[in-house]
């Protein structure tokens, strides 16, 4: 893949994705040590950056294929973008789930325009129905990750961190399926040779860091975390960005729910913003991993803001005593 | 007071406070049965509408006063909006407070560009202070309330929420020291004559509330509170807030804390936003006072989002039990 991707599908999503802010916070800098600046995708439509990607894939469908629609099967930050991408590009969006999926959950897909169809008791009954749509119904499969469209279309949060700030220094953000360090890594390193970028994985499930120590995409179980946006496989068959993370990222963290919690706490005293456990890792490595990063620069994705009340009253009461 | 002094207002402080979303909350309105809208205050640079009233005040004093500066009490959103106006006006501000004032709200006052001059044990000292400065040393003492252009500032809420959805039929916004309902109210009236205008208080400390009932200015009681945003008396001399509360308000409710946590948490879970608990007494008095909206246009003022982590976990908790 080549950055010139990604600058087309600035131009070509440009108005139909939020251009976010990057927001110094004197506080969370005065905490770490080191400068840092929120880079705020939770303030697109969907509350997750997720939507530039779904937009960019699908913008460029063929008419025909925008005829026939798209499906996935994700229910979070992915399935949303789909869905809100379709209701606003006019393309048809299946979402396919298990009878498992929460009721709240199935209400915030179906609000936002896209068709539910709840199949079988496991995510593999979700997939086999995906499957079957685009074999028997022509409907096009978007990957969360796996689609250089998709990777273009994160990519372009990192050109805007460096419209925004040309001397960044390091730039963190999770690391799961690797579209979106993959994006950003490509479109930073194409506009400066100093700047570092960081993926950051909850330490137990993490995919991609077990992939890239085996050499080859590997299955690992899954874990309940609070960065739940970071679970998921990177696919047995990885074309993209197995081999993109490998080429753009300068080093992987792993980190633990205790300081992921934290980091949650640490940005909601800071700013009062609640945001997902996704967003909080790249804190949760500085802390964990004593980073020393005095007088540098830091950009932290905010990735998503899409946490139940359980969820973050939970990580608020955790991340509060870790702070102590 | 007239209604053209808040006309006056939005031209004045256009370009210095944000012109802030009203957005529809479909998962609320299918929860609360009524349409709801938010009017995001929480947007403003502080995080709260106050910056609306400080600012219009401030920008109007003469150049003489604006160089002896202003002086205010407030540690809360008031002080941070004094705070915030005067760096952006280039005026000097001075926040006085009293040692019992906790390191983080005062490092976040200073932050603000702000000086701080911490006084004695008690919020009497801190006051006896402010005056002091007034007498000898010229500054301007601007209260968070009773001041025709503090009122003026925080009308321009009415009036953009007029502009927005014209056939609005309530209004919810929380009922101090009389302001912001006071604003908004004669903002409302004036340009719509059938829109009702409801004020929520904490059940205890109501002081407006109190006052109303007893004909005159008196004074409550201070108790902790989700909304103690909400806190504080409305001054034994009050010039300006009561009479036109009187005038603009159609009601007011009182509404239990259980209530105003479930408003906080029913907030967070349907949009993902984080408010203090002043921001949620308009959904705690429709399921407290189980009012019947069906088929009405609804906007709650979403007042501000300064709410600590610690506070924000215990409302969730609590919240989240009593919608069960």
């Amino acid at each position: 893949m080549e950055a010139q991707a990604i600058f087309a599908a600035k131009k070509a999503i440009n108005g139909l994705v939020s251009r976010t802010p990057l927001l110094y916070s004197p506080l969370l800098s005065q905490q770490y040590q080191c400068e840092i600046w929120l880079k705020l995708e939770t303030l697109q439509p969907i509350g997750a950056f997720k939507l530039r990607g779904a937009t960019h894939a699908m913008n460029k469908l063929t008419d025909e294929q925008k005829r026939h629609g798209v499906v996935t099967c994700s229910t979070g930050n992915h399935g949303r973008a789909v869905a809100y991408a379709g209701q606003r590009l006019g393309v048809r969006t299946v979402i396919c789930m298990s009878n498992l999926v929460p009721k709240n959950k199935v209400d915030a897909i179906k609000a936002l325009g896209a068709e539910v169809r709840i199949v079988g008791q496991a995510q593999d009954d979700a997939e086999r129905e995906a499957l079957r749509l685009t074999e028997q119904e022509s409907m096009t499969y978007l990957s969360p990750f796996e689609h250089p469209d998709i990777i273009a279309g994160q990519g372009t949060i990192g050109l805007e961190i460096l419209e925004d700030l040309p001397d960044v220094d390091v730039i963190f953000a999770g690391l799961s399926g690797g579209g979106l360090i993959g994006g950003i890594g490509l479109a930073a390193k194409s506009n400066s040779s100093s700047v570092k970028v960081y993926g950051v994985s909850m330490d137990k499930g993490a995919a991609m860091v077990e992939s890239l120590k085996a050499g080859k995409p590997v299955q690992v179980q899954e874990y309940e975390s609070f960065a739940d946006s970071l679970g998921g496989g990177i696919g047995l068959d990885n074309r993209y960005t197995f081999n993109l993370v490998q080429q753009v990222m300068d080093q992987a963290f792993l980190v633990g729910e205790e300081n992921i919690a934290k980091g949650m706490a640490d940005i909601f005293d800071a700013e009062n913003f609640a945001v997902e456990g996704a967003a909080a890792v790249g804190l949760a490595a500085i802390h964990q991993h004593q980073l020393d990063l005095q007088g540098k620069k830091v950009v932290l994705v905010m990735s998503g803001k899409n946490v139940s009340s359980d969820t973050f009253e939970t990580a608020l009461r955790i991340g509060r005593q870790v702070g102590k």
